[in-house]
Parts: structure tokens; C-alpha cells; sequence
């Protein structure tokens, strides 16, 4: 089976833990068998390896979220970079061209793509594979999972199959419709669409080359900006006749909001928390490495991590976005393909952060304009390279780079570094990227 | 007006922000006329002045406090410090023999006793200002003043006047009645006791010689930690005949729990904070550098600070003791009389803490057996000693000090550092401390 898995953007609707640079689809929360926590996209791509451990699977996402992907997944993982965010149409011809041009997928195999950020449980990897089987219709060109609904939303679109068979011909879609149009489209059948389909390579891949003037994938990838911004939905589906629609009856959430989330959550409390005996329906989700008491609290979410605390009423956490959008914050978290960083010292004229680099694993040789930066090791071994000198390194060794100083540092085991950052302007973007010179 | 304020010990009912370091009357919260938050110490101490600027101030204190009350209110005023906590009375004596023998206030003096915690308005002073002239009276040894009660609390102590004047002989006392006993005591005219009383210097003096066997206040101070625990009320106040209380209707609040603290603030958000429009009476109080946003929230009270966060609606915040003492936690921010000190990282081998000197002060030159520190100088000026070696310091510069070397440094403008501490056993009792060497 080849999936494609779409990996939004940012999700500021849940802050704190999301944010800008960190998506729902990265935030662990999902306690698993051996009482670890994992994301959304790690149990996405664990049960699809598990119901079929050949499946190929391709991660369509922006740039930003490649470093998170590889360190939450592993580099087993296929990713289709968008260069820039140019709606569903472009991302899913660019992933279909990358699974023919990069992983050679024949043009007669099926591919079924959905989005990373649902929370389903096994039967949904089976209903997928059903799916990718279902595309090999000779007559159909497009097949759709549908939902069974479980209440008349108002939130998703509708689509109205021809009969009420498992399988059946697509009659017509119906965009977000009021409750009382969704009670009507239910009677009739209507399932939730919740954007997971399916198509022969061949299909999407003949559509691009028609609407899009390129050779292969990375022709494609290199005038990705100058496309233009279109739905999938828009430029395929509004214009196909042959579509059919399976429906799934078992278990899909959206977890777009803390309300949501919690819901699915095992346990009422992740992290450092305390409730007391008259908390109800109350969750805690804290990151941070000092507790939270909790009293008296009903029917509340409270989240915390780096970026900021959030108390919430449950029913009033889906409207948190505009007053997280009001917050301009540094960035206080980000992962990275080599580990990660947090902030824990913030004054006018320097920064200073825990860096956690996974053994073996090394940051890219760099230089900064305008600061100086100190490291101290306070964990494990591996080598620093300041301008071409390499120096091995453990716990209380110290290494100073003035500002134009190209440095790096290779983790050998696991290593944990508290650098200052010194100067008048510290910004992420002051950086140049090097080769280490041999 | 010679004042002694008690000043007592740990307080786990304002945790997060106070602790078993810091005690409510630190906790920075009521904001002056100048917009700057100041503490209930604080705010005591300056109004004293303000009414009579020639008082002699003494806090009776434990010696862990001592560095916050000078780092606070400045070295102008005096501390007693009892070298253990024994109760009421012999604290008393101890400060007693303090005004006399080192501040050499004479016996005919009289000398006004209050907590330094209540919250109070500037009439309380002008009021202990009489209650100090009361206590020259030749007949009465002591004079008291009581508290208008505002409803029948079961949580005070009553004084019972023999008649309904301003000043009245004192006719009995009624330790913590029920509601229904408070009510008739209140038709009687009975008062709050407040622990605000006066007495002529000379008074105390003569029955703390009788009681206990010293010579003067350095004896005292000497064999305190021999001393039997006892209340003054059980030494002084149950023995004495000769008591009037006088009647005092102004503001008087005890903010002991976090429902009566966030009464008396101006301003419902103390730090970075953001309530939605759904949120009714309710107060944020945030130490941290990260914002909280509180979402539909009704009658709730969030604190936050290096320590932890309390999430708790108002009327449970008074229970939140019995939880507060099961967490078990490194203390996380603390008061110095050179400045402060915050931990920002914390792993199994090492602990970082962002260290501030206030300009032109000094820690003690120490050195530490199982540790090895670096610090890095991220903004000031100063000058740093190890093993006997001067070095003037400024941003940027980083001093190593391995375990056992003697070090410190002065700090010549405000001065901030990033302290890494490096060992198996970090621990705050691994110090030694020393006289720098000329």
C-alpha cells in the first residue's frame, strides 16, 4: 500500500502545546502498550506498518516540520517537501510525482492519501487497505472514504452516496450544510467527508502533467512556487463522474480542539499534576518540569509546556485562537533532526537554551554575524569542531565561539549542553551553514 | 514608636508563591503609587515611616528570612533573629532585650507588637501610634488593640471590653468560639484579637528576667535554643489583670488563603496574563516569563512561579495545605542579601541557575567539596576571585571553578550569570565559607 499523509500547519487552536512551529500531529499525548507517550503521526504510522508492514509511506509537509518527522519517525520515512504551501492540488501532485520519481512506484498502483491528524484506531488501516484495493476499479478513477456520521455537524462537508451499500457510486457533495440540511443528508446516507481517498498513480499524475507544465518531480519541486493555489477538490473531484465512496463506521475523532483531545486521552493527567478530590472531568497536560495543583476544579483543561500555561473551560477551548494569536512569543521549544532545544533564560542581551543532542547525531557546522555563544557540557560525550579544530568533549568541558566562528558538535552518546548566546541582536536567522572542512 | 513586627514562618496555603523560603509577606503583589508591586513587608514598613518616620523598626525573625527582609526593606532596619523557633514569648523577650541592649531604647519607653502580615491601610498605623501612647498608662501593663469584628468568624480569637468605649478595660478573652458563641459575643461588644499590643519596655523585660535566666541579649540570644516554647499569651496575657483594649473599625484583613489575598489586589492579572471575556472574579498571579491565557473561568485564582502552578476555584483555594506538603521539590528560586537566584535547568548531574547581584554587593567567598561550577557573565560588570586570584569580569567572560577552589565575585554594576553546577551530589549544604584573603 502507498499512502500519502498530509501533515498541516500550524495549529495555534492547540496552544500552548502546539504553536507555530510545532503541529497537533507532533504534540505526545497517546500513552501506548509499553507506557510511552506518542503523536498523532507516530501512531498513524505505526498502525499503518502494522497492518502492513510493506506499506510505503510518504509525508507531504512544509519544510518546517521535516526535522520533527524524522526525529519523531525515523528516516524510514518518505517526505514530499512543499517548498511552499500551495493548497491540496500542488501537494498531493508533488507527493504522487515523488512516489513515481523517487520511490519508482509503478503508474498502475494505487495510492490513498489522508490526513495525518485524525485519531482512528486499527480497523481505520484496514478500511485503508480495502480502500487502496477498491482503486484498482477499472472504472472508477477516484474512490473516497466516507464517515458515518454521528451527529448532524455543521463542521465537515457531505457526501451523498447513490444507495446506502457499503460501497456505492458518489451521487453529489454537500459543503458544511446547516444542522437541519445535515439531518436531511443523513437520512439519505450522507457520510462526513473527512478527505481521505484513493486513485491509481496514473490517474493524478496524467491530470498534473494536463494542468501543470513539467517533466518529473524535481522539475515539478523546483517551480513549486510558481503554481497556482488550488484544491484538490477544485481542480479533480468537482470534475469527475467516476467516483465511489466506502463507508467506514468505525472509530475517527478529530482532535482539533482541547475539548476534543482530552476526550481521547487514557489518563486525566499527562506530566507533573495533582488533583484534588473535588476536580471532575478536569485534564492536565504539562510539559513543563514544575507541577500543577489543580483544585476543585470541573469540566476544565489545563495545559502547559515552554511556550505558556492555558486554563480552560472545556466547552470555551475552541475558541482560544484569537487570543493566542494577540501572544508574540519567542519560540521556547523546536525539535530538531538532531534532538532539540528549549529556552530557559531569556534577558536583553542574551539567550540561553538546553540543548539535547540524540547520540550519534551531529548539528549542521554554522557560524553566527552577531553572537558570541559559550557552551558548557553538563551530559554525555562526542567531539566539538570550532574552525576546523576538533576537540573531544564530556560533562564540564567548556568551548567559546566568538561571533564568525564556524562550530559544530557530533554527539557520540546522548549529549546535553547549556549554551549562551551573547549579543546585541540574537536571532535565529543569523546563521551560515558550512561543510565541515575535511 | 518602637515597633517589633513578627514575622512568621513557611506558608503553604499562598504556594506557589510562598514556600517553605519565602513566606507570604514576601510575595510581591500590591502595587504602589509608582506602579511598581511591592510586599506586605514592604508595604508595612513604608506606611510605619510614613506616619512616624522617627519609629524604630525590628522584624523578630528566623535568620532564614533575614536575607529577604535586608534585600526588601534595606539595612536600616533592625532584626531580631531567633536562632530557632520557640513560640511567642520567648521571641518577644528576645526582641525585647534586643530594643534595649542594641538599640538602647530606654525601659520607660513603650513598645508596639503586630504580625507583619495583615493587610491595612494607612489609619492601622495612626492607630498603633496611640495604642503606643495608651501603653505609657501608669495603671495598665498592657494594652491591646481589637479588631471590629465584620462577621462572626470561628477563625479568631475575641476580646470581650468590659464597656463599649474606644478604650476599655479589658474583661475577658474567648479563644475561637463557634459561630453561634461568636454572635453573642459580638452583641457584647467583643473584638477581633489581632496579636496587636503595646507595652512599656521595662514590663516585658522584668518578667522575661523572672521567667528565664539570662543576663542580656547576647545571653539571651546564646541560650535560646534552651529555651521552653511558650505563647505569650500563656506567659503574659492569661496572668496579667491590668489589660484595656482599644477599638479599631479600619481595614484589617487577614490574606492567608488565596480567596482573601486576590481581594485586596487592584488588578485582577499580576504578570504576563490574558483573560477572555467569559472569565468573571478571576485573578491571575504569574512569576513566570511565559504567558497564561485563562478561557471562561469563574471565580478562580491561578498562580504561577518557579515553583509550580495553582489552578483553584477561590472558595477551595483555603484546603490546597494538605496537597502543597505532599509535593516534594527542589526549591526553585531564592532571595540572597546580594540578590537572587533563580534554577532555570535541572538534570541528574547538573543544576543551572541564573544568579543576580544587585550593584556593589558581594556573596560570601565559598568553595564546594562534590561540585564543580562555571559561570558565564551574561550582562554588568565586576570582579571575580578564585583561589585568592582577582579578575574584573564583564559579558562574555566565563570563570571555571572545579571542586574545593575558593570563589566569588562583587558585583560592580548589576551583574547577571549563568551558574552551571556540575556533580554526582549537588546540594545546597555542600559549602564552606571563608574570609577573602588580602
Amino acid at each position: 500500500m502507498n499512502v500519502i499523509l498530509l501533515s498541516g500547519g500550524s495549529g495555534k487552536r492547540l496552544w500552548p502545546l502546539s504553536n507555530d512551529i510545532r503541529s497537533k500531529q507532533f504534540i505526545k499525548i497517546f500513552k501506548n502498550k509499553n507506557g510511552k507517550y506518542e503523536s498523532m503521526i507516530q501512531r498513524m504510522y505505526k498502525n499503518i506498518k502494522k497492518v502492513n508492514n510493506e506499506s510505503i509511506i510518504t509525508v507531504a509537509t512544509a519544510r518546517s516540520q521535516v526535522s520533527t518527522i524524522y526525529n519523531q519517525i525515523g528516516k524510514d520515512i518518505g517526505i514530499s517537501i512543499e517548498p511552499c504551501r500551495k493548497d491540496t492540488f500542488p501537494a498531493i501532485a508533488l507527493a504522487t510525482a515523488y512516489l513515481h520519481d523517487v520511490k519508482k512506484v509503478d503508474l498502475n498502483e494505487t495510492v490513498v492519501v489522508c490526513p495525518v491528524d485524525p485519531y482512528v484506531e486499527e480497523e481505520y488501516f484496514r478500511a485503508l487497505e480495502k480502500l487502496s484495493d477498491l482503486a484498482k476499479s477499472k472504472y472508477y478513477n477516484l474512490s473516497l472514504m466516507g464517515i458515518t456520521p454521528t451527529y448532524p455537524s455543521e463542521k465537515y462537508g457531505y457526501i451523498i452516496p447513490e444507495n446506502k451499500k457499503e460501497v456505492s457510486k458518489v451521487k453529489m457533495f454537500k459543503e458544511k450544510p446547516n444542522v437541519e440540511i445535515a439531518k436531511k443528508c443523513i437520512e439519505q446516507g450522507a457520510l462526513w467527508n473527512g478527505g481521505i481517498f484513493a486513485y491509481k498513480l496514473r490517474y493524478v499524475l496524467d491530470i498534473a502533467h494536463k494542468l501543470i507544465d513539467f517533466k518529473d518531480y524535481n522539475d515539478l519541486f523546483n517551480k513549486y512556487e510558481t503554481l497556482e493555489k488550488i484544491s484538490f477538490d477544485y481542480a479533480i473531484v468537482e470534475k469527475e463522474e467516476k467516483i465511489q465512496v466506502m463507508r467506514f463506521s468505525g472509530q475517527w475523532k478529530d482532535l482539533g480542539t482541547w475539548n476534543t483531545l482530552t476526550e481521547s486521552m487514557d489518563e486525566n493527567i499527562i506530566g507533573k499534576g495533582i488533583e484534588s478530590d473535588k476536580c471532575q472531568n478536569t485534564h492536565i497536560v504539562n510539559e513543563l518540569n514544575i507541577p500543577i495543583l489543580c483544585m476543585g476544579l470541573k469540566n476544565m483543561v489545563v495545559a502547559a509546556s515552554a511556550e505558556g500555561i492555558l486554563v480552560s473551560d472545556k466547552e470555551q477551548s475552541s475558541y482560544i485562537k484569537p487570543y493566542v494569536e494577540k501572544i508574540k512569543q519567542q519560540i521556547m521549544f523546536s525539535e530538531k533532526s538532531w534532538g532539540s532545544y528549549r529556552v530557559i533564560d531569556l534577558q536583553e542581551e542574551s539567550l540561553t537554551i538546553l540543548v539535547t543532542l540524540n547520540s550519534e547525531s551531529c548539528m549542521k557546522y554554522h557560524s553566527h554575524d552577531f553572537r558570541d555563544e559559550v557552551w558548557t557540557i553538563i551530559s554525555g560525550t562526542g567531539k566539538a569542531i570550532v574552525d576546523g579544530i576538533e576537540k573531544t568533549v564530556k560533562a564540564g568541558d567548556i568551548i567559546t565561539m566568538k561571533a564568525g566562528r564556524k562550530h559544530t558538535i557530533i554527539a557520540e552518546t546522548e549529549l546535553k549542553i547549556i549554551e549562551v548566546q551573547l549579543g546585541k541582536e540574537i536571532n535565529v536567522n543569523d546563521k551560515h551553514k558550512f561543510q565541515i572542512e575535511k
